[in-house]
């Protein structure tokens, strides 16, 4: 089997593959944000595109995520931070979440035999998860506005390396070579390698950066956010628990 | 002033910079046979998307190189291979030129500042030059059917290394930082570290791998190609001999 790493959702036509399973990641902070909610109980995220689709949502009384340009929307329940997402405040719950990248990636790929969503937090969960299915897989990276980020692209490398470490699977192209070589480069020294980077920055203008150590530490949250389509609406619902 | 490499030429809207210089390259070879064919005294190469078109200038009687698919076409007087454009056959003359990927990628850079061609053979040339004209750059990667490849990135990461390396450029995105860290943590070791890439699978199924040493050996060819457009044609002339 195959793994790939598409760095872009600009490039995700290129790497389009029907048969697979797309992991789409936006480390910092949607898709972390996402595990760490699943982990704290939450029932169902509907990931929505835009901040109008969420505010309607929020007029008839549902919890609402919405964050643009790394700051909580004002009228919304919560933001992108995963420290948010508390079990007091989700367990049990349904929540509608939009982001800048992340949740527009995960409607680029719905198409696809299935979609996850996946951090580091539940990186070896996403791998199990591939590996029960023993299909092919193609990691998203929702980067920031179409142009390339070293974190998502990071976290490509490390789905990779866990995979190809299995013998199970071998890279599919360049960009898996190139994903996978960034990871295991730097895996021991993530925080300084990340911190030239342009998320970091951004982050760190907005005081957000008390996020940054827990997005990058592996495995704190055992859950898969596997993706379905209930009607017309996508939404995200937890398939493993250990 | 700042530095950005473009990943694929499916990225290229999301990178652009109508004030930059964009150097574009595909070092598995266009842009290496360019700068070979220029330094062996070619007086111009006008780059072409389509084969029929190449065919007719042919049958006007131009001197044309054309592949497909790494390979030469049957009609051509030239393939991709640097070693084709002897200064026997070349010096003094006008040749038109199609390939897969370098020629398109050329095509939809032509509204930047300058457009020019870079490989690592004419490495420090295409830094001169930039630094002479003191502008931002965009590496526009010409990849491999607008998949990402390992080649013309670490290019890009080369010029990055070099313009940042003189203290009057910096990165200007996650794409230059990724780019810069693979060249340098492979500089030492590039037919190692392409070994297991896509297009170096390629030649060998081919039979061509016997350019890939030429086409890493930095700074054989002192000349940078320069994009023009001479009535509605575009035409690549050399700027810089020393």
């Amino acid at each position: 089997m195959k793994i790939d790493v598409c760095f872009s959702p600009a490039l995700y036509s290129v790497y389009h593959n029907p048969e697979a399973i797309v992991v789409v990641v936006d480390v910092f902070r949607a898709t972390t944000t996402m595990a760490a909610a699943f982990k704290n109980g939450v029932r169902s995220i509907r990931p929505v595109a835009t901040v109008e689709e969420v505010q309607e949502y929020e007029a008839k009384g549902w919890l609402v995520g919405a964050e643009r340009n790394v700051k909580r929307c004002d009228f919304a329940d919560f933001g992108n931070s995963p420290f948010d997402y508390t079990a007091e405040k989700v367990a049990g719950k349904d929540v509608v979440f939009t982001t800048t990248n992340g949740t527009r990636a995960i409607t680029i790929a719905k198409e696809a035999y299935r979609v996850v969503t996946g951090a580091f937090i539940n990186l070896q969960a996403v791998a199990d998860y591939c590996l029960f299915h023993a299909r092919d897989v193609v990691v998203l990276c929702s980067g920031w506005q179409d142009k390339v980020n070293v974190e998502d692209t990071l976290f490509g490398g490390a789905l990779a390396d866990v995979l190809i470490n299995t013998g199970k699977y071998e890279s599919a192209s360049d960009a898996a070579l190139i994903a996978r070589d960034m990871w295991t480069d730097n895996k021991e020294n993530l925080i300084a390698y990340l911190d030239p980077t342009d998320h970091i920055a951004r982050l760190k203008a907005n005081h957000l950066e008390d996020a940054v150590p827990y997005c990058l530490t592996p495995d704190s949250a055992i859950v898969v956010p596997e993706l379905s389509m209930e009607g017309e609406t996508l939404v995200l619902r937890k398939v493993i628990t250990i």
